[in-house]
């Protein structure tokens, strides 16, 4: 989310903003030239194949934050500016961040590469087509679905059950009269009428898959695994089947290597892949984190939303599979959106409310024990708004104190990473201390222990309830022998319940599983709570309303 | 088309070119380097605001070619060719392509830059995603549509009629079931229940716009002019209503910058663009052509399919909107297409057989006779396969001399440039005469005279029949005074009627307009013939079942 506490626009900012040549960049992290391809002067994508691997990999810390309210906690412009923040005092760093999506860039958001004097340049760039990856998802996604229909057409030889397709389309695109659709109507000619729906781009498997394959050989294998539905005999139906991982893999070729850029203060960022943590995993990809990881002694990354979500993903999901424990965790805050989880009302939070703040502490302290519960220690970052008062900010000092939690006030909108140096010891003094991280479940508790485990010990509710249609999916899916998968919790990132009014702390709530899909090529298995949407809408005054291109083709309107 | 006369594929002869740094291309013609950005070694993005206006612009040789067959006839081998053939005679030139789809190349094509030692370089990345531009198109194209359900779910304060929204979703995909949709199901959540389809981003009219376009602005003011559909009163609702042209712009800012890559021989190539030419008008940019205008002497571009419909929309919507009047012509042709035109079964190609070639001549004498009603005097290229026979290609021969018709032997797919050397002196030839194009309808003639003036002159058909709805539409379309536009006809390729199994030169036929949809930012209206469609479908084996990766990042299956 973007912070407006000056006249400046991120997007002015990021305009008067001196970027340093690519290769510069890479130069100073040791990128070999002939790993660099770059795409203009100011981009590039990484070859991570001609990347060496050092023996000591770099550090992890994983930036995460409270529960986001409409009021923005600046979790991007944080993970940036703590990056800047260790440049400056002399520390070897990588910012490892997930690409925007072009879906609430022209809905709620209007960009998502920071704020302030913390962000990613060139923003422009990022946030429109970057350098093709969601693009090139898309593409790959729609042609198996293609691929799909078009087998059924030609005669079906593999049996596929019109009825049981759980691979959907995708667009890159807040779209919601696509969510529900009807498809191959018109005739013989035009294919095989059923019921179907498209998701937004970031919550595809591809992209899913993306992000956690290992190498372009584990890319392909895991695309073979995806099962895109059953046969009339309710035999599951691969990719591998259909004889199409080869040309999807040909179509992610090039996205599958990170790309390279730079912040404001020229601190090395690589970004690259951009699943949303509500309906998705939402952390960036094993690869890109891995190369970072080769390339300086720090990595700062984050994962969406709050820290049930994207951070829970992380521990469960990105650890397990790419063998990334997180070093340290930062969890993110403001007084703002403190009061806001306090109760108070949006039109109100410009005025000081120190006990709404400390109503809303309860949610920042739910998600410091849950990060406590997986074996760290967390800091808080209070991102400093112009807004915030000094009793405010002396309140929530104190309250952290009593509880013996690090917390540093960071002003890095404002000014970049000096605003951020006092995280960055805190983070650094963690990075000290022996790692003792764990997950809280493990891959042979059944389907229903693995969900419990998270409504109860991260989310803090009381229980979970499935659906009698969800039920079902576990059982077939526990006959296939697929229920050894992590779980990939899919809820609104409003609340810690799936009903996203709920703000603070609730703790009476249960959580309502409806559905719970597989994701072979991925390896988890998705469940969706609540009124979850996998495509999101757009609101009624759309941000792309203000966007424009002014005569001499520089961008306006993205902030 | 890619034509196979060697054991050698497409793939491996462009793996095994040398290509040159693309700033060496650029030098070559004088390109400044502020008007470069480089996207990795070999493509680049040029700015062409960046380009100094020549005082004498280059001349325009336009390819165009025989009514297409399975055979394949090779168009943009030769256009390649004839352009490195140019440039072997000391001439200054650049080669004008539009940029593939990968629609077909995932269906049937499996690749569309030329073939043999003709070919443009990168020819994998050409061929996959390229600089971006299809894809931008199609997002810009959906974000409009988005946009479109978003208002009416958000109140309809425009009362935009569900029921006559004209605007359709695309992707760059052939996927047939998706030509005739229901969306927004589910309930009031879900946005409004309305009857829906995707078209192949190709014939977006954002395609055309991109295409027709004479510069940024330009591009803005004609995407403000599209029209979406009609309110529940029937008043038209363009896309300024909805104030979405600045955000498409901006998705569409560095789409709209031509692209540069080189041809084997490092002939420079300008390929940006990509609608085809049955279903769209079948011509790269104006930009594009423009910008290559400017920076050579000769420009050796293609229109799509055959003279029927590429050259036929060069001539009345590219030339009319850009100024831009072929200085000569090029019809290519081979002796298999000429036989299957001719009569021959496609698995008797092989065999000699002067008789069907002979007939075959009937298929290319109609395309002479309308390259020639527009006032120039075409050459034809006979691009030689290595199964033609001595007789066979003597008959030819002899057939065109007979009839005071230009032809040259050219064999550019074996021999690159070397090969087209005959050719391109006979073109030279023509392009010293002085110009006397002429279009073949006027602007002013009624929407019905000028498609029966294309379908009489262009298609030698007796005329054309139009359903009652079409002729709803044309009186709709002149009430609001929109009758005075060029005519965009959409026709199948494979015959000169609406007939696709009509080979040879049918005349006894007449054509059926079954849908006529005004495209205002484009600036022509779109005739819908026979059975065409907008949306094509994969065939039973798509060429993407043979694609995949090397296990070291080549791609594999590309021909």
């Amino acid at each position: 989310m973007n912070i407006k506490v000056d006249p400046l626009s991120d997007l002015s900012i990021a305009k008067n903003a001196k970027m340093q040549p690519i290769r510069q960049i890479s130069d100073k992290i040791g990128i070999p030239e002939e790993a660099l391809e770059q795409y203009g002067n100011y981009k590039a994508k990484i070859d991570p194949t001609k990347i060496a691997t050092k023996t000591k990999l770099g550090k992890v810390v994983l930036v995460t934050a409270i529960s986001p309210t409409a009021a923005g906690e600046g979790k991007s412009t944080v993970t940036v500016g703590l990056a800047d923040a260790m440049k400056k005092i002399g520390k070897s760093v990588v910012v490892a961040l997930r690409e925007p999506s072009l879906g609430p860039v022209m809905g709620v958001k209007g960009g998502a590469t920071g704020g302030g004097y913390a962000q990613v340049l060139p923003m422009e760039e990022i946030n429109l087509h970057f350098n093709g990856d969601l693009h090139a998802i898309t593409t790959a996604n729609n042609a198996l679905a293609a691929m799909i229909d078009n087998h059924i057409h030609q005669g079906n030889e593999l049996q596929i059950d019109p009825r049981r397709i759980i691979w959907k389309r995708v667009l890159d695109m807040n779209d919601r009269a696509l969510r529900h659709i009807t498809i191959g109507l018109g005739g013989p000619a035009q294919g095989i009428p059923r019921e179907d729906g498209f998701d937004i781009t970031v919550a595809s498997e591809i992209m899913a898959i993306l992000c956690l394959a290992k190498d372009l050989g584990d890319l392909k294998e895991r695309l073979a695994q995806i099962v895109i539905g059953y046969t009339y005999a309710k035999e599951p139906i691969t990719v591998r089947v259909l004889g199409v991982e080869g040309a999807l893999t040909l179509l992610l070729k090039e996205a599958v290597k990170p790309n390279l850029v730079q912040t404001i203060e020229g601190t090395p960022a690589i970004i690259h892949g951009g699943p949303f943590a509500n309906i998705a995993h939402g952390c960036n990809s094993i690869i890109a984190t891995k190369t970072a990881m080769n390339l300086a002694d720090v990595v700062v990354t984050e994962a969406g939303f709050g820290a049930d979500l994207g951070a829970e993903k992380f521990m469960h999901i990105k650890s397990r599979q790419g063998n990334i424990a997180p070093d340290a965790v930062v969890i993110v805050a403001t007084i703002r959106a403190l009061k806001m989880q306090g109760g108070t009302p949006k039109e109100l939070l410009k005025e000081e409310d120190v006990n709404a703040l400390l109503e809303g502490t309860k949610n920042l302290e739910k998600h410091i024990e849950t990060i406590r519960a997986f074996g760290i220690e967390p800091v808080v970052a209070l991102n400093k708004f112009s807004a915030d008062t000094a009793a405010e900010t002396k309140a929530l000092l104190a309250w952290c104190e009593e509880r013996n939690i690090s917390i540093a006030l960071t002003e890095v909108w404002e000014r970049g990473g000096a605003g951020g140096v006092e995280l960055a010891k805190l983070v650094l003094r963690e990075l000290e201390k022996p790692k003792s991280f764990a997950p809280l479940y493990s891959l042979s508790d059944t389907i229903e222990q693995k969900v419990r485990t998270i409504v109860q010990q991260v989310y803090g509710g009381k229980d979970v309830v499935f659906t009698d249609a969800a039920k079902k999916q576990i059982d077939q899916i526990t006959a296939y022998g697929w229920d050894a998968l992590p779980i990939c919790m899919a809820k609104t990132q409003y609340s810690l319940s799936d009903q996203p009014k709920l703000l603070g702390r609730p703790t009476d709530f249960t959580i309502t599983v409806r559905e719970v899909i597989p994701k072979l090529g991925a390896g988890f298995l998705v469940c969706l709570t609540g009124d979850i949407m996998t495509m999101p809408g757009l609101p009624k005054k759309p941000a792309a309303l203000k966007m424009d291109v002014s005569e001499d083709g520089q961008a306006v309107g993205l902030f």
